[in-house]
C-alpha cells in the first residue's frame, strides 16, 4: 500500500502502520499492533507496538474539527505543527519533562512521539489517590526554564520576536479567550452548570468588580507576549508516575503572559484538593514545591545572566516573581470558575457522585475562584493561599495544617 | 532610460524622474524639477514638481543603513514597507492627519506620497514660536483612533494577531530598546552629553529605584502588543500649519503599548516648554487638548461598541484610560532622559546658545524625566502634570497659570 505524504487525510489503524513502516519505525515484515486510543474529539491517537520488542510509538494526528459536549466546529490543523514545535522547543531546556518527538509532518498534521503508556494522566491518578512526589518540583523546573529562556530574559529581542511569530496561534487562543475569559462571566449559551448553581452564578454575572478584574486578566492574555507558554497546563495535560513527569498536548502554545500556565496548574490542584479533603496537605505541598522550585530555578537563571544590565537592578527579580505569582492567582481564579460553570469541566468535581456534596463543592470552587481573582495582590505566598483556601472552605471541614 | 523595478538601488534625481514618468505621475514629455531634500542619514527624499502645475510628489526611499552622529550601521529596508503600510492603515481612520500614499514598492523600498512642503515640521515651528491651534486636538484624535481601532478593542482577536504579524518590526524596535530604554541608564558609549552634566548623570545611573521603573517600562515595550503605534511620535515627525496636522515617518510602527506615542508627544512638548518658558501655558494647552480629545474620542468609540460585553463593565474604560495616561508619563520620562543624554538629541535643547542656560535647562529636563518615571501613578491628570512641572522647574521662573 502506498502512503500519500502530500495530502491531509485522517489515518486509519491500517494506514498508520503503513506510514510507520515507510518511515522505518518498523520493518516491512514486522507484525505491528495498532490501537486508536484518542477520544475522537480533537485528535486521532494511535498506539503502535510489536510483540517481543520495546519499540512503542504514539502517532497523534489532528482532526480538522473540535467536538466538545456534542458540539462540533472546524479547527485549524496548524495546531499539530504548533504542538510538535513546542515540544521540540521545551525539549531543548527540559528533555526529561516532555515526550520525545521523533517525526512530524505539517501536511498530515501529525507527530510521532515516544509512547508514555507506562504513566498515568495526573488528573486520573490524583483522583484515585496516587502519589506523585516529584510533580510539583518537575512542573516548577519546567516553568522556570520555558518562561526564562523563551522570553526577552533568555533570548535576544529579535530571536524572541521571530519565535513569537512562529508560535502565533490565533484560533486556539480564541478558544481560551471565549471559554476561559468571556463566556463564564456572562449569560452565554456555551455555559453548562447544574440548576442548583444558578443563583450563585447569576450573582457572579452581576458583579462588576469581578468582571473588571477578569477584563484586566483577559487583556493580559490578549496582549502580553512574555514567553512561549504551554497554554493548557491542567492536570489532564500531564503524564506522571512516582518517578516521572511528562508534559503533553501543548496545542495551545503561544507567546502569552508569564503567570498563565502556573495559574492553570494551581487551579487544577485546588480542584483535586476540593475533591479529596484529606489530601489537602499533600496538594498544597505540590503547590509549595512548584513555586519554590520555580522561583529558585528562575532566580538561578536570572543570576547567571551577565548580558542584560537590567537584571542587576535591585528589585527587578522580586518584581518579576511577584508579577508571575499575582497574575497566576488571577488566572487560577478564572480557570476555577470556567471549569465549574463553563463548557469544559473537570472530573475532580463532576464525578463527585453524591449530588448535594457535588453542588456544595462547586459552590466553594466558585467562591475560591472569585476570591483569587479579587485578592490576587493580597495573597503573597503559598501559605497565604492555603490559609485563604481554608477560610473559603470551612464546609469541607479540613484540619490539615498549612504548608 | 529604462527603470529596473526588480532590484534595489538608491535613486538619483534623474532615475527618480524616470520612475515617476514610468508610473504616469508625469507625462513623458513634461519638464520635471527634482530635488533631494533628505538629510541622507536614513532615507533619500525627492521632491518633484512641474512648472505651472499643482502636481507635486514626494518620493521617499529607505537607504540600507542608518547614520547618526557620524556612526553608520546597516538597517533593514523592510522599514519602507512598514512605513507605507502604517500610513495606509492610519489613513483608514484619519485620512486628514497623514500624507496620502499613492504608490509603494517593497523591492525598491520606496513610497510615493503627497508633498507637504506647504507645512512646517512642528518642532522647528514651535521653536520659532509658530502657532498650531489644532495640534493637540489632531494628535488626540489620531491616537484615539489608532489605539482603539487597531487593538483588541476594535478588531477581532484573529485580525489583530494578523496585523501584529504584518507589523513585526524587530530591527527598528531594537533601536528604541537600546537607545531609549537601556543605554541612557547605564554608562554606555552611545551616550552623548556635556561634561557639565556628568555628575547628575552618574547620580541617575546609581539610582536603582529609577532603573527598576525603567525596567518595567522597557518590559511593557518589549511584551505589550496593545495596538499599532507610530513608534516615534515626536514633534519632528509632525508636519503642521495653523490649519493642518500631518503625521509622518511611522517607520518604527509596530504592535506596542497604548501609552507610548502619547508619552513621546508629551515629552517633546515639554522640551519646547523648557526652551520657551513664556509659551508654557500654550504648550500645556496642547497637552490638555491632546488628552481631552484623546479621551473623549476614545470614550465615544468605546461606547459605540456593542459586541464586546466587557466594554459595558463599570470601571473598565476608566481603568484603560488611566493605564494609557500612567504609562504615557513613564514613557515621556524615558524620552526626556534619552533625548538629553543619549545618542539622539532635540533641537529645542541643543540649540539654546547660552551655555549655562542650556546646561541648566538640560538638568531640569533630567529632573522632570526622572520624576515622571517615578511619580507616574501619582500624577493623575494634566493639571497635576503642570503643577508638577512648575515645582521641578522653579529656575525658569514661570508664572504661567496652570491649564
Amino acid at each position: 500500500m502506498t502512503f500519500q505524504f502530500d495530502v491531509y487525510k485522517p489515518l486509519t489503524e491500517e494506514s498508520a502502520i503503513s506510514l510507520l513502516k515507510k518511515l522505518h519505525f518498523f520493518a516491512e515484515d514486522e507484525h505491528v499492533t495498532c490501537r486508536e486510543i484518542g477520544d475522537g474529539n480533537l485528535n486521532l491517537v494511535f498506539q503502535m507496538s510489536t510483540q517481543g520488542s520495546t519499540k512503542k510509538w504514539i502517532v497523534k494526528q489532528a482532526l480538522p474539527y473540535a467536538k466538545v459536549v456534542g458540539e462540533s466546529w472546524p479547527l485549524t490543523l496548524k495546531r499539530a505543527k504548533i504542538e510538535s514545535e513546542a515540544l521540540l522547543q521545551f525539549a531543548k531546556f527540559t528533555p526529561h519533562l516532555v515526550p520525545e518527538v521523533l517525526y512530524s509532518n505539517e501536511t498530515l498534521a501529525l507527530t510521532i512521539m515516544e509512547d508514555l503508556s507506562h504513566l498515568s494522566i495526573a488528573r486520573t491518578g490524583l483522583i484515585k489517590g496516587d502519589s506523585y512526589p516529584n510533580l510539583g518540583k518537575d512542573i516548577g523546573t519546567f516553568l522556570a526554564h520555558i518562561l526564562f529562556k523563551t522570553s526577552d530574559l533568555g533570548l535576544s529581542p529579535t530571536e524572541k520576536k521571530e519565535k513569537a511569530q512562529q508560535f502565533s496561534n490565533p484560533e486556539l487562543c480564541k478558544i481560551t479567550e471565549d471559554l476561559v475569559f468571556t463566556d463564564p462571566f456572562f449569560d452565554h449559551d456555551t455555559n453548562d452548570f447544574e440548576p442548583e448553581l444558578s443563583e450563585k452564578v447569576e450573582q457572579l454575572w452581576k458583579e462588576d468588580e469581578l468582571k473588571l478584574e477578569v477584563a484586566k486578566l483577559k487583556r493580559l492574555f490578549l496582549t502580553n507576549g512574555d514567553a512561549l507558554i504551554h497554554g493548557d497546563l491542567h492536570t489532564g495535560s500531564i503524564f506522571a508516575s512516582e518517578h516521572e513527569t511528562k508534559i503533553i498536548d501543548p496545542e495551545f502554545a503561544f507567546y502569552g503572559p508569564f503567570g498563565f500556565d502556573l495559574g492553570h496548574f494551581i487551579a487544577n490542584l485546588l480542584f483535586n484538593a476540593l475533591r479529596r479533603p484529606p489530601a489537602q496537605t499533600e496538594l498544597f505541598g505540590f503547590i509549595h514545591d512548584t513555586w519554590e522550585t520555580f522561583s529558585s530555578v528562575f532566580t538561578s537563571l536570572w543570576k547567571e545572566d551577565k548580558n542584560n544590565p537590567f537584571l542587576q537592578v535591585n528589585g527587578y527579580l522580586d518584581y518579576t516573581l511577584r508579577t508571575v505569582w499575582q497574575d497566576a492567582l488571577g488566572f487560577a481564579g478564572c480557570e476555577m470558575i470556567r471549569r465549574t460553570i463553563g463548557l469544559a469541566h473537570v472530573a475532580d468535581l463532576d464525578t463527585i457522585e453524591e449530588s448535594e456534596l457535588r453542588i456544595r463543592t462547586k459552590e466553594i470552587a466558585l467562591d475560591i475562584g472569585r476570591s483569587l481573582i479579587l485578592n490576587r495582590v493580597e495573597i503573597k505566598n503559598v501559605q497565604d493561599l492555603h490559609e485563604f483556601y481554608i477560610e473559603n472552605n470551612e464546609f469541607l471541614g479540613n484540619n490539615a495544617r498549612t504548608v
